[in-house]
């Protein structure tokens, strides 16, 4: 973790005599931020039933004013309790938010818009890439950030394309609007995977003119990353499902199946990022593959406990990110350093520039796949196409941490318009994430009027989906949906007959059945086979 | 987490072009470790049914394993992956471990035989370092460790009193032997914060000669940092179940109950550390509290994914610490730099020592205890005796730890003989986990052939103790004992007639009923209070 702080607390310490060194400043750090994370939960809680609110907002504004007293009382010198960290973010605080995302998933929605996902959350990147990293080539130039190579630009254009759809999700219902809850929430992974991918592509190539060849050669790298990924990804989380279905069965052990699932899904991961793969879309799988199959072979309490562990893992991370980043807002040695005048006008032009940016493929990709798929279930309407592109304005920590990545890379770089491009990243966060996350409770309430109403009745249910019993969690994964109306089970069953991926659907799920589950495991298997005992 | 790493992998990537710099090693290190982590858990489960094996055993040899090809797959220049850190493992590792010892002991058992567990656990760390330091204090100097003060003694003894009981648990049932489980569990929990309230007030004096007004100096802080640690845990333990009973009533929501859970429980020792306390003891009492309060306020699925996270990740903590001590066995600088003729008898000296100081409480408190508590129920016999002795002979991380602290404090000393120590500590843990560890299950075996015969057939038994369902929790705290046989059931009723300690409990029990469980929540209460509502 970086230490870097040596602000009031500090001095008070030393003053009492108390202070012996780093170890202890150790110890105030990790107190400060745990009593901050304690806060977020309960204020996260107090303001759950307001319209505006949301616990990332909530997060991000309580690290702001943390933050800002910090800053009042060490009198302008100190701004924050831990420096942001890229390694502390991708090592640590990624993985377990991809994981739960790709465990907790709906397996079946998310394959069957796994064409709209992948146009979103891959092609759009590319287009939304391209117009930033255009627009800022032509338009940075003139506010004296003259040292910025067309590499960089490139990599601006990935760092804002990183969507973070976390408060979107907190939003929408996934049983009200499964089609557009799938299509954000699969797009927001899709386009973490992605973006990661294209910004090392980008990293790695380091050419100054950007032509054919090269955007064939990012195109090719980004493929085989992307196939490889998964693969690793599935075949990990495959081996997880055979070691605890062969060693582990009739003689549970509850701690040891929970330990092996979430070490070999952290595994997974980190082998990924060992061999340069993307973690994030190794871990994705692999936790839709442990959900299928792993989950399974164990028992009852583990089954309670895997659900609930991962999910609460995802909440503490991303409160910490949030956190983390709001009190990362005045960084007073990198505010110093950037040209301050320039700071307002680039943050602008990059909002500007990602709403043009996502506009420019969510109304015609959405457009393509109304043409495309012609079944009243699947077809995006114009209001649906406002949320879709609105879900994704947000920028996050995955874009500090690119940005960290590309412009502090050798070290505390001293250039300018580095640390400018740094400022203006975090003001664009905190601007999207406050002001459009604010926004979005409202925007969908006069957008979707109906599903908000039912939202807020299921809100005061204490059986609402976000609190799946045991029970609940059975019967969701055996019919692969939770609860849901009859309305929405008959459309369900009209695409099937109609739409092609339910041939792929039904040849997978018979292979699934007579040759994956009885090696993997899985909810009782070896029905319509051939050669199965009857 | 301390990287230290320039071993055989690193220059294979270095030779592949893979490497980057420090960023990848980290990953590396990681993967290695996680993998090590996934391989002693599974590992650790095929051996179970063995006579001789336990998890710590295996995770310990696994490590040394390791450290050994990596010693010679370097040319002998490394041996370890991660050098061993005492912040790392005071400030991540021991937590969770203690964390999880408060909240699923027996609250019934242990406050039963708190007067046995506090001799054996606080007088007898008093014993077994008198006579360490004083062992030591004649014997070291022939074989020319001439360097060591007379604090330098003194810490050893409090590094050698710390015992690591692990192993001892693992053999001993808690329904069978109720009163030696928890004789030997309560006196591992309080050893170890005992030996390191201890060991700080050492350093903290820096004497040069002991006397009377000096051991009392040592005393009187003693009772000081355990009664404020010990007020400090229950305080934060009451205000978590507070914050969960007022604010989570009704509408609960499972990720934000366990994540305030854990966070509140790492605050509590987080916030004995910032004050000089003992974290060790906060965080067991705020487990302690924390099972019979909050536990109750809690949604179901939330009381059984709190149970088996906190034993899960306990469980994690303790395979990696002793991965880990194993991993620094070989620890090519240290062994250099010592006086390696010395390391062979000191360690006999320090392992003779800590039989004998072990011996020299264990038998005559137990005889004072067996003429105290006159019950039968609570009588130690001469084979119960042994095993109170055996069960403390183990030493593990937290006298690693210690010495670390001891003996590197300054940087890396370059000083032989503190080198030598630190050797000999690492060779005594090893020693003493194996060959000790190994021994138990047989003397165990041994001592008590009716109590393994019951134990071997609960194993194969797949509703073991270990392997607590919901229910079994719930009837588990009800009861205040699992299971259990009705002999056992009657001779802890009649205990209750004849015991002092009853009437305590009972007061105890009238006061937790009427003033505390209305405010703080429990288990159904104000059943017997005058003012209550019928």
């Amino acid at each position: 973790m970086a230490a870097n702080y040596a602000g009031p607390l500090h001095s008070l310490l030393m003053k009492a005599g108390l202070e012996d060194g780093d170890d202890h400043m150790h110890v105030v750090e990790i107190t400060l931020f745990v009593t901050l994370l304690c806060a977020c939960i309960v204020i996260g809680h107090l303001l759950e039933e307001t319209r505006w609110m949301n616990e990332s907002v909530t997060a991000l504004i309580l690290g702001c004013f943390t933050g800002f007293i910090i800053y009042i009382t060490s009198g302008g010198t100190n701004s924050h309790i831990l420096q942001f960290n890229e390694e502390l973010f991708f090592i640590y605080l990624l993985p377990p938010i991809i994981f739960n995302a790709g465990f907790q998933v709906k397996k079946k929605h998310f394959f069957q818009n796994f064409v709209a996902i992948m146009m979103f959350g891959v092609v759009g990147v590319f287009i939304s890439t391209a117009i930033i990293a255009t627009g800022c080539r032509y338009l940075f130039p003139r506010f004296h950030l003259k040292s910025l190579t067309m590499q960089d630009y490139l990599a601006i254009g990935t760092i804002f394309s990183a969507t973070d759809s976390v408060c979107t999700l907190q939003v929408l219902n996934q049983d009200e609007t499964p089609l557009l809850y799938s299509l954000v929430f699969g797009e927001g992974v899709v386009n973490d995977a992605t973006t990661v991918v294209l910004f090392r592509a980008v990293q790695k190539f380091g050419f100054d003119q950007m032509n054919i060849s090269t955007a064939w050669r990012i195109l090719l790298d980004f493929l085989y990353l992307f196939s490889t990924s998964t693969i690793l990804g599935v075949i990990i989380g495959l081996l997880s499902a055979y070691i605890i279905k062969t060693l582990y069965f009739g003689r549970h052990s509850t701690d040891r199946e929970i330990s092996l699932m979430a070490l070999m899904a952290y595994l997974s991961y980190m082998l990924a990022e060992l061999f340069y793969l993307s973690g994030i879309l190794t871990v994705f799988f692999c936790g839709i593959v442990m959900s299928h199959y792993t989950w399974h072979n164990v028992t009852e309490s583990s089954r309670v406990t895997s659900r609930h562990t991962f999910a609460t893992m995802s909440f503490i991370a991303e409160t910490f990110i949030f956190l983390y980043v709001g009190m990362d807002v005045l960084d007073v040695d990198k505010w110093k350093l950037a040209k301050r005048s320039a700071v307002w006008p680039i943050s602008g032009i990059l909002i500007f520039l990602t709403l043009v940016g996502r506009a420019a493929f969510a109304f015609p990709l959405s457009a393509i796949l109304n043409h495309v798929r012609r079944t009243p279930a699947t077809h995006i309407n114009c209001r649906r196409q406002i949320i879709i592109w609105w879900a994704g304005l947000m920028r996050g920590a995955v874009s500090i941490a690119l940005a960290f990545q590309q412009f502090t890379s050798f070290g505390d770089t001293r250039n300018p318009d580095y640390a400018t491009m740094i400022c203006s990243t975090v003001t664009v966060v905190v601007f999207t994430t406050v002001v459009f996350g604010l926004l979005s409770k409202p925007l969908i309430k006069c957008l979707l009027p109906e599903h908000l109403r039912i939202l807020h009745g299921s809100n005061s249910d204490p059986s609402s989906p976000k609190e799946l019993r045991p029970v609940d969690l059975e019967i969701s994964l055996l019919s692969g949906q939770t609860g849901g109306s009859s309305l929405l089970r008959r459309s369900s069953l009209s695409m099937l007959l109609q739409d092609p991926t339910a041939a792929v659907h039904d040849l997978w799920r018979k292979f699934d059945d007579c040759y994956m589950r009885p090696i993997f495991g899985g909810r009782g298997f070896a029905q319509n086979c051939p050669g199965s005992p009857r």
